[in-house]
């Protein structure tokens, strides 16, 4: 069945109505850590300035130019009274339940929405923003063949599903300031967790004899406590808290280098593409995403231990910020990521598919 | 609207197709502990033997003469590898999917599957096997209007929800066999837990000389280490584990009576009906259904202390054992459980209301 939705046709997206579902973890956008929810904000606002209509579904205390809905004033990460489970599900039945009034729903909140997708007509887009466990592949392999999934990284697709594009995180050059001469410190950015290398990026600054400023929630705090902490002197190793939009921008543009020095396949670095957008170069360990994020030897170096990082640290004269900023600006821009996601809501209507109707995937496409 | 289903017509169910929506927390039925998935399986075989069309919905190694849909070969709580959150969503939804092929849906299965119940046409009703907390009453409310709530006790019905029925729980008499002489010994049998009176169980046996059997999954590990343990002997206070079915018949039979000192308003005491179809009497704390399911004097008492159970242990030999079956056969046989459910779809269906249409309350119920 070809359903015409005309919401495309004269290059016009204004008849377009669209449904962001973003997490209720934290507020979109998030006031400091919440990244399903920073991207989600992004891409909301976004679509806003291109004049299509949105209805972004978060909490109440969101900030948005889109129509707002919720059914859960605060955030469960941010308020104890609340029970994840039980306004995860009335947050997304609030969607569903009105999912007529939309061309699209865009679904930021990971596999539970999917479980609704068969009983509505109105087709949703899923960005998978990385699994987070592997147990959740059940649940995106039942759905494979009605859903439209975006992966955020090449690196991050599963084998056993199919993708309708690629579509790289995207963040508002506005937001981040471009600084040509930075400070001498190197900067980690993001969750304090093992897996994020908190410890790897202390080891590599000491080595290669510069300061560290860390930045980031701590998630795991017997890791800070046993292996990060020790460490910090408020001189050599200082770390800062967790910062929202206006320290992060002054951390990531002062920045010599940010050490990125992952120990997990990262579907995206969002920090790296936001260092990048301030002119700062990224190290990285080379895994999961940072091939796709970083244009080796140009915009940062990909290395494979702390040894090679260190060294790389000294390399970092030769690489020429105004670079890094261009790159960033070219591959993880809001409006790239918006074009991005107009194509695949362009797909999905012009096929006129309809979920309901098990079409073979993505015929044409 | 007014639908015709035309399943009461001439008395004919057999036109009826239900389905059944347990829990997968374990097996239905439970080879021990379960009582929601008991209850379901109670209804299912049930309804079967009535020649209705039931299709249970439960783990892939339940046991049933219904049609067995399932998309998880075990339980949860009986395979670490299952996530329960991502099964419980999967089995759900494989229902919800496949709803236009009942003309009821019975929900066993708590909160979750009320956020589908708008999205779907065949109306749900739902057994409310207790408040687990009251942080779910917020969905209960937003669907109190176009859902179908079965209380399983008087007692336990929330003022902010309108019911349908009480529908109280049902039990195979053929599982449990009449016992007019017992044994000397007092029983406890549930989960041990503080809510269920462990504790209390001990001191009233130990006050009124008797001694105690301890049967019931060890729900609370601390509690049964410091304020069960210590008592147990293995003479005057004994605990044999979880008990199936075969031992659960035996246990009970052989009781003096069975002591019920809940600290909580407990919804339903499935244990406390089932030894009272065994010929056992109950005594137990005067909370929540429990006047609903002892007739106090005659099947068992209802006390507020240690010491007025222990008291009334003494009273025991006025109870007549023949009453006590009776008295259960008549309020919580299976055969009566029943007759209530399908009344209550009875009541669903001659009104015609569809789910989604949003109906006044019951007009005319």
């Amino acid at each position: 069945m070809r359903v015409s939705y005309g919401v495309f046709e004269n290059n016009s997206f204004n008849r377009m109505k669209i449904a962001l579902l973003s997490p209720i973890a934290w507020r979109t956008p998030p006031a400091r850590y919440g990244p399903w929810e920073q991207v989600a904000s992004n891409i909301t606002e976004g679509l806003v300035e291109k004049g299509l209509e949105v209805t972004l579904f978060a909490t109440g205390n969101s900030q948005t130019k889109a129509e707002l809905q919720y059914v859960s004033e605060t955030a469960y990460a941010e308020d104890a009274d609340l029970d994840a489970k039980i306004w995860e599900c009335l947050h997304i039945s609030h969607l569903m339940e009105q999912a007529s009034r939309f061309d699209i729903i865009h679904n930021h909140f990971d596999f539970l929405p999917l479980t609704y997708s068969r009983l509505i007509d109105t087709p949703i887009v899923t960005t998978i923003h990385g699994f987070s466990s592997p147990d959740i592949l059940p649940v995106y392999k039942k759905y494979n063949d009605n859903a439209y999934y975006v992966s955020i990284s090449n690196s991050d697709r599963s084998p056993e599903l199919d993708y309708i594009a690629t579509v790289y995180n995207g963040i508002n050059p506005d937001d981040f300031t471009f600084n040509l001469r930075s400070d001498n410190y190197l900067l980690f950015f993001g969750r304090i967790h093992p897996e994020k290398g908190t410890d790897e990026a202390v080891r590599i600054a000491r080595k290669a004899g510069r300061r560290l400023i860390i930045s980031g929630l701590i998630q795991d705090e017997i890791y800070f406590r046993e292996k990060v902490k020790p460490f910090v002197d408020g001189g050599t190793v200082i770390y800062v808290g967790n910062s929202g939009p206006a320290e992060r921008d002054k951390l990531l543009g002062g920045a010599y280098a940010l050490l990125h020095p992952i120990s997990f396949e990262e579907p995206f670095g969002l920090s790296v593409a936001e260092a990048m957008m301030c002119g700062t170069p990224v190290i990285a360990f080379n895994k999961g995403s940072m091939p796709e994020l970083i244009d080796n030897a140009k915009s940062g170096f990909l290395v494979d231990t702390v040894d090679e990082a260190a060294e790389a640290v000294n390399r970092v004269d030769s690489l020429n910020r105004s670079y890094c900023r261009e790159w960033s600006l070219s591959n993880f821009s809001r409006e790239k990521m918006i074009n991005g996601y107009l194509d695949v809501y362009k797909k999905v209507l012009d096929k006129g598919v309809r979920l309901n109707e098990f079409p073979a995937k993505y015929p044409g496409v």
